[in-house]
């Protein structure tokens, strides 16, 4: 399938700086693509310490169950993460015991050739579903890789964990603690929320800062909150989604403790990064030609909030109206009113692209169509809902649902 | 829009007898269609029974809210039904205290010219949502229904309370109480679980039992917990849904108490008419090709089991892959892990079409796609899948997802 480049996608890819102490390789096994790489590995300098966070899926892959455990076993007795090793192509998941001792067999090897504990390697799988993953190919590129590594090839590696992407997922931020600069880079893979044949989300995140992993553990389940858990394609949980933070705090500094007056400054760059990253993959969704932006206002509290905006995001007629450009507010009423959450039908009101279409539960009496055409015919879509229950409020992001997600998940078999 | 009749429309429209006392009419209105009936009025004899299941949304329309008013009140003064309303093209849904005051006008004029109560007169209305509903059109056509009202124009009444869609829903079913035979008549609309321009799922039913409201009501509840909620078509949940359920008595046995045991046979006869009528409106659903199955066993209770099985049932991945006539069972399990019940990952069996593709957590061994292949080129899929907790099971019922459901709600403007 020849896939082109999203139109939502960026224009210019960012260009990440070197983060003193990660170091990156990739290879190609041909596991399922040929001529292009589908191996990544990343080296972390000894002490780095690692978050992360995982799909609420109750069939989670082999990867994301084995990443678990380590990180469980690194919060309680400290551990460094030493290793990162994804492929593309295939999951690793509902492939029974098979799964586990392949996976358990590349970490074993990898730590073997690091001098490391096996628990210190970290992996991400994605592809396919329900087919074996053969260790032996990934052994076997293992030695090349760690011979070839580089501090400065994020693009390749961003490439090379990619399956239905269009385009490879960077971004960078700086920030300062103590007035000294640290940088936090993260790269990304997903363009459907999933897909188990080949799509899924990851995130890899990397900071030079000193963060001890309770620290970094809140500030990653706060950002995923607010960026990843917040935008949905097609309102599909992978079985294997999984974002890892690594700190390696090289000659920088970082911080103690959680009231550090500067750790408010982190946790803003932090969520602008993985804000961005999340809505790259909304650009990459599959077919997407339109980015919504849903602002939900008045709900009961945050949680409540997000929920009606993720329950309008989803929603398949919300999603087909503004593929075909139709400012169509009922199915926005129709979506508010199913998500199950406070809503003062008589208090509600609908602002789309800054035109007020809806106000006190009845169409807005200035409202006129014609006005909204031209911002309904863009490639960016704002809408904001206030419910009139209380202060709750929450942002969500995704994409429309067009012809293209149909040809993409049905006239092509997998 | 030429709307050609769906692919899996029944081959014959049943012949509904005629229920003691129910009397119909039709008339056309011309509020939004030309040249059809868009207006049907019921009349049921004094001492007739009602009750009544509506939608969970927190924005219903109207009608909905007049409508549980009124059965409220039947329930605790036994009070009868004597008048049902609908009127196709206007849903009457945030319409704010216009649309309260239109239903109210209807209802209060039928009631003067019947000489009855206005809480004994119910009404639907489905249509475009957020355009107010002037109730003179309606007002203006009632005197010559009333002059017209027959007992065997059930078809008729039908067609006259569709909106999108492409056949007319009938279903009629005989049991008997203590020897003697009694009917129930039915009929719906509705073609996507609902498309606040048009569509939303409406039910009336029929009998000529005697039935007190409230084991009639516990009937119905349980009825519709089986059919009309067992069914998705898009996921989404309409203002407007509603089912009515009314019991003439006229001339015929009915039941006394919840102990009767001649009510189950009647509780099997209603739950196979609500059913009949439910896999009508996905064999109606926007752009089906394909009517779906899903079974759902071994989940940790029956509540569990549907919810996994409405979450298949909602996969956007799922329903293209059926379109695609593509077996992709590991979307089913992407969809069984996101239902956030529990399963037992290592136990998943699923069976497509009477073969085997997955069981304890890994692909079958003796497993072959391409036996599967004249199942997904069939009209009806049978999805089965045990997740390995309990005795949990359930049934659910949808359609795959087409391009031609992109086309009906994105391509063309209401």
């Amino acid at each position: 399938m020849n896939q082109k480049t999203s139109p939502l996608a960026p224009v210019l890819q960012p260009d990440l700086p070197v983060i003193a102490g990660v170091q990156l390789a990739v290879a190609e096994t041909g596991i399922k693509y040929q001529d292009r790489a589908d191996l990544m590995l990343v080296l972390l300098p000894a002490e780095t310490t690692v978050a992360g966070c995982f799909t609420t899926s109750k069939t989670a892959s082999a990867p994301v169950e084995l990443c678990r455990t380590n990180l469980d076993a690194s919060a309680t007795k400290n551990e460094a993460v030493r290793a990162i090793i994804v492929n593309a192509g295939n999951a690793n998941a509902f492939t029974g015991k098979k799964g586990k001792s392949s996976t358990e067999k590349v970490c074993n090897m990898l730590a073997e050739r690091l001098g490391c504990s096996s628990t210190q390697i970290y992996m991400a799988s994605t592809g396919v579903i329900g087919e074996p993953l053969d260790p032996g190919e990934i052994i076997g590129a293992i030695d090349d890789m760690v011979a070839n590594l580089r501090p400065d090839i994020w693009l390749e590696a961003a490439q090379a964990i990619m399956t239905t992407d269009t385009f490879a997922k960077q971004a960078t931020v700086q920030t300062e603690i103590r007035g000294k600069p640290v940088t936090i880079n993260g790269f990304a893979k997903g363009s459907g929320m999933i897909a188990p044949d080949m799509a899924t989300m990851l995130a890899f995140l990397f900071t030079d800062a000193s963060l001890p992993q309770d620290i970094m553990q809140a500030l990653l389940t706060d950002a995923v909150e607010q960026s990843f858990n917040a935008i949905t394609v097609d309102s599909d949980t992978s079985t294997s989604d999984t974002v890892l933070m690594c700190a390696t705090g090289q000659e920088k500094p970082g911080f103690q403790d959680a009231n550090d007056p500067d750790l408010e400054k982190f946790r803003m760059a932090l969520n602008a990064l993985t804000r961005d990253l999340a809505h790259q993959i909304v650009r990459d969704g599959e077919g997407a030609e339109k980015f919504i932006t849903i602002r939900v206002t008045g709900a009961e509290n945050h949680k409540a909030a997000r929920k009606i905006g993720l329950t309008i995001a989803n929603s398949p007629l919300v999603k087909t109206a503004i593929a075909g450009e139709d400012a169509n507010w009922g199915r926005i009423v129709m979506a508010v009113g199913k998500a199950g959450e406070k809503a003062n039908r008589d208090a509600l009101s609908i602002n789309i692209g800054g035109i007020q279409v809806a106000s006190a539960g009845e169409a807005d009496k200035n409202y006129n169509e014609q006005e909204l055409i031209p911002h309904m015919q863009g490639r960016e879509i704002d809408i904001a809902v206030d419910v009139g229950i209380a202060n709750g409020h929450a942002t969500v992001w995704t994409c429309d649902l067009t012809h293209r997600y149909i040809e993409i998940n049905a006239d092509y078999r997998s």
